[in-house]
């Protein structure tokens, strides 16, 4: 970190630069940002066929390289990096315990791999968590210290924040309310691999089901094979058929948003995600939790960095790895 | 605190002594307790009729100078007070802002009161708080620092412990889970001072309506009248309806274990209160939880205090208001 960086080039003089990392099940999405968080550069590439942790090590490498070039920023002025993993994730260890669909990952020390092949200190956690995080720190959750993030998208899952911290559960699993049983979910046990009760319902391939499940050309212009943004934009425009559709995924979002709050007592929810940051799922979501009248009644929003969210939770939670480093190595 | 006791006394020469306090809708018990927290006499007295706060308070009073008096304990060798309150508690501001049933109390100042009747520092909580913390610190969660307190009486709560430290939510209400929804619960919007759609079915009054409705003399000699107890120690006897009431409760109670541990990833729920100290009762309930599958299994047990919760839990709370108010006397 002593180094001297030519006078020409003021953005070198910036005491660091992290990078922060979005692992998902289909993209693999970096950021380039400097000390105060802004953003200063992208980068994405698919992971379809690159499920081994090694291979989506290399390509982070790769991206990271790309970001530092185009910024010509050096590689020893990044000061730390952190990822968010498609699944359980152990914090105190740096592992990625599981992930589920396309990846199939198990035990995979992912910080280890990120501190040696980058040289500096690393942080992991699940992305729900992470993207969490964003909303905490730079999106709709900024002025909050409890409340939820709920991620609807393919699959749904829950970050939990009580009093500014993120609750991760004995064995990092807290949030994992894709299960959730409320009324209208199935009884029935879920099979490994399966999605769960409530995502069955709430979740975007449950959403696309209902509609086909239901649908009829006479009652929709929409094609059959519609996925879910385009049938709460169809909802929004009044038909009947994507109405219903939008009620049975928001009746059982409102009751298990119902249930969190009861136990949690958590102010705020914020809807996040593909699907989740659709309005018309948090209109609909919210005349549902009306009906049960004042006792509980959370805040309901959309998540406002929407994508970017677990990007930007990244960002943050590398800034916040670089600081520690640089207490510890203070003290 | 400097006053001499006469040597011919050695109790007298403890260091000090606390007094932990349940109110609840029916009764009220006090403990006094050693600076171990050992419990050296109890008192308790109806509270049918006495609902007003300071007469309560007078009862306090009552209770705890009879209890000095039998244990030869002079009213200044009392450092702390601590009292679980039937409802909505606001710890910091020591308030019971709402009781439910029986009481009715609103914003009541009753740490304030404690202190200024007994001149030493005062401690309210919530009753199911309170006994969490009794399970806690000398019950079925002393090896724990995150599990559940289920309190199942007439009525339906969870206390809940993160980290070794309660979590009361936003406004105190966390833990609200009779108003839970899961398969099996009504779904109609809950008038105020009915009761929540899942302590309908899993509290005692719940369960005793399940038995009037299903009741009939040619299946049970139990007269129509029982209650939970008498049905559950009815259903371990092998009769076919008691054993269907049992499951009724059960089963929608494990479901809401099993929402809570998705939500928390809460390692431990210890069934506690007149209803769920019933071993009838976790025997089924695991059952039920055993369908869920291998994803989310909570350790399930029923409270080893039973209905001493409450007082060990305020004696506990008692305890650590004596040490804080002297880490700050001494600090």
């Amino acid at each position: 970190m002593s180094q001297e960086y030519p006078s020409t080039s003021p953005r070198l003089a910036a005491s660091h630069y992290v990078i922060g990392a979005d692992i998902g099940g289909t993209s693999l999405r970096l950021a380039l940002a400097d000390d105060a968080g802004a953003i200063i550069g992208r980068w994405s590439a698919s992971t379809a066929g690159t499920a081994d942790a090694a291979m989506v090590l290399e390509r982070i490498r790769e991206g990271a390289d790309a970001l530092l070039r185009e910024a010509s920023v050096p590689s020893e002025s990044i000061s730390a990096i952190a990822a968010a993993a498609p699944g359980v994730t152990n914090v105190d260890d740096g592992i990625v315990v599981a992930t589920s669909y396309l990846m199939g990952w198990r035990d995979v020390p992912l910080r280890q791999m990120l501190e040696a092949e980058f040289g500096v200190p690393a942080f992991v956690d699940n992305d729900v968590n992470v993207a969490a995080i964003g909303e905490l720190r730079a999106g709709s959750a900024r002025d909050d210290s409890d409340f939820v993030f709920l991620a609807i998208g393919t699959g749904v899952g829950a970050g939990i924040v009580l009093n500014n911290e993120l609750h991760r559960g004995s064995i990092w699993t807290a949030g994992e309310i894709g299960y959730m049983l409320v009324p209208g979910t199935s009884e029935a046990p879920i099979k490994r691999g399966d999605p769960g009760a409530l995502e069955s319902l709430v979740g975007g391939e449950g959403i696309k089901q209902q509609w086909q499940r239901l649908w009829n050309s006479k009652a929709t212009p929409l094609p059959k094979d519609s996925n879910a943004t385009q049938i709460f934009d169809h909802a929004l425009q009044s038909n009947a058929l994507a109405q219903q559709v939008l009620e049975l995924a928001a009746r059982p979002l409102a009751y298990a948003i119902y249930n969190i709050a009861l136990i949690l007592n958590s102010p705020l929810f914020v809807l996040g995600g593909s699907v989740g940051i659709h309005p018309a799922l948090a209109a609909a979501t919210r005349l549902v939790l009306d009906e049960r009248g004042p006792r509980v009644q959370p805040r309901l929003t959309c998540s406002t960095l929407g994508a970017d969210a677990q990007l930007i939770g990244a960002v943050f939670l590398a800034l916040e790895t670089a600081k520690r480093q640089m207490a510890l190595a203070t003290s």
